[in-house]
């Protein structure tokens, strides 16, 4: 079965990046049908769009999709493709590899992070000359979605621990948003209470005090939309920063994957991107469509160019994309 | 002349830091009239209120409040004390010390937050069964009012640097928020303009990314409410912990200091909290009060007692809170 994968590359390191990772998935023998896409500033300037509505139909149609990185439209791209898939739920792991300096190197979380509301619902009104207001939008449907997830995830061992009795923890700010992340909070512990799953919580302003005191007590977080955003760049700075960080935006049947990082305009062009993020990121692909044992051939790879070499510019090597992805494929 | 200061020890380790600071404020040649007053978990079990009307009352009167900490009530006590000093800007300073085991010893960062808006200025509503909201108010006066505090700090050298030309960094999320954000942006970029103080931005994620990376690029930072405690709490991880980080609530003729921790209700009653968060509370108390030589004074002497001992257990020493005191009172 060939699947049909929708490929947007985007601005700056995006354009390199993806066909890094693009050449790791091709040196498979996984039968993928890659269809291009556009979007992000060069496209805005080209047409006056940054998502033209035929990028957004492949997405859609598409069976997962592998995006880079947008510039200063990034906000204009990645929530209506994060729509496109229908995604409720942002995975995030952020974990600390061996042969890369990390502040914290016992850091591995995985971040699931609500996706559709919160503030990124985004009704905001000018009410006034001095006054504008959001309104921050949660409901207890988005919330026990996201905490069957959460759920599901726990238990099939997919948490940092692998064990199903890791649980989880739910970080949010109900002490002060007592209605919104009351709700929040309510509907995701009474999900993990349901179906049995270990469920602790944290207030988010003390979750981003003791993760980088002791990265080591978190496995699984769940957070709502913003906090997600947040706390899970917090951990990227502590596992030595966003070149590692893949991230998967799951939807009801469709997918997209992206790096955490953005596109890096002061290195853009010159070939020395670090590969990693967007590699995991068609790791997670790999795994979402069902191709498990190639995903971990992937991260296998990747994780012995981590401590092997050769290092990217910003992991203190001066090899370029080329000879990283060289050298991953070569591992595979 | 005589200053009128209301004190509010509140619950937990609360009952054994601010006496701590109140012993060191007694130990200088500035004259104060303390006046006691309740808020907190216990006040609510005996009355049913966690902060009664009198102790609104005092904070509102007095020319300066110390406070400690509160229970479950935290929320319910300190958002409207911070409304009784009518507080604009809570100050975080948040700094690492020789002696002190941190994350990140070059930490140096103040952190200005805006103090009455954003999600805190809290009106949420329950739509349906299965929807709340919450209206996140940003005005243009308030974050000009911050914004103008910001400069005046830094212009009069209070910044870490100490340096007018240190300018500020200012964190927000407006390429999400961008009615709101938006609007707290640019407002606090203008009034950096108008007044020639440097000023650069961040977004609120990259920021989080950022400072445990490297956090000698940052020195004052302003925030929306919400990004002010989360990133400042994640500052206090980087140096060790909350035991040590003052903060002030700055009114226009009145405010409220407080340790930036809470209850720890793990060691409350043992009397072996750090007292040196409320001591630096009750420093910037006094110069706030026009007493810059004695909070000096205060400083140096809790600087010579983290560098040298006696340390509480948090800090890895097994002293006593009222041997930290005794030792902070000799040195001053
Ligand atoms: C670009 C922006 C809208 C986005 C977000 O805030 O979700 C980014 O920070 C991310 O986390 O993927
Ligand atoms: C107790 C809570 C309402 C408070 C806040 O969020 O402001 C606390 O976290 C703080 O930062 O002082």
């Amino acid at each position: 079965m060939s699947h049909e994968i929708a490929v947007i590359e985007g601005d700056g390191i995006g354009r390199e990046v993806v066909p890094a990772a693009i050449e790791v998935l091709e040196a498979l023998e996984v039968d993928f049908e890659f269809v291009e896409g556009e979007a992000g500033d060069a496209v805005r300037e080209a047409t006056g769009e940054a998502l033209p509505a035929e990028t957004y139909e492949q997405v859609a149609d598409a069976d997962a999709t592998l995006f880079g990185a947008a510039g200063e439209t990034a906000a204009d791209v990645i929530l209506p493709l994060r729509e496109a898939v229908d995604s409720f739920v942002n995975v995030r792991p952020a974990k600390a590899y061996p042969g890369v300096d990390a502040l914290r190197p016992e850091t591995d979380v995985v971040f699931l992070r609500e996706n559709t509301e919160g503030v990124y619902a985004g009704h905001e009104d000018r009410l006034s000359d001095d006054l504008s207001t959001l309104t921050r939008v949660v409901t207890s449907s988005a919330s026990r979605e996201l905490a069957e997830y959460a759920c599901e995830f726990v238990e099939d061992g997919r948490g940092p621990a692998g064990d199903p009795e890791e649980g989880f923890t739910v970080a949010h700010k109900s002490n002060v948003m007592r209605e919104t992340d009351g709700r929040f909070r309510e509907a995701v512990l009474a999900v993990a209470e349901e179906r049995g799953v270990d469920a602790d919580e944290e207030l988010m302003d003390a979750f981003a005090t003791k993760l980088p005191l002791d990265p080591s007590q978190y496995g699984v977080v769940v957070c709502p939309n913003l906090a997600g955003d947040v706390l899970s760049d917090l951990a990227a700075g502590l596992v030595g920063g966003l070149g590692l960080l893949p991230s998967a935006n799951v939807g009801h049947d469709n997918a997209l994957f992206e790096p955490v990082h953005g596109t890096a305009p002061d290195i853009a062009g010159e070939g020395i991107a670090n590969p990693t993020a967007a590699v995991l990121s068609a790791a997670m692909l790999l795994e979402y469509l069902g191709h498990v044992e190639e995903g971990t051939r992937v991260r296998t790879a990747v994780e012995s160019v981590l401590s092997e070499g050769p290092r990217t510019g910003d992991l203190g090597g001066d090899a370029t994309t080329e000879a990283v992805t060289a050298a991953i494929v070569d591992r595979l």
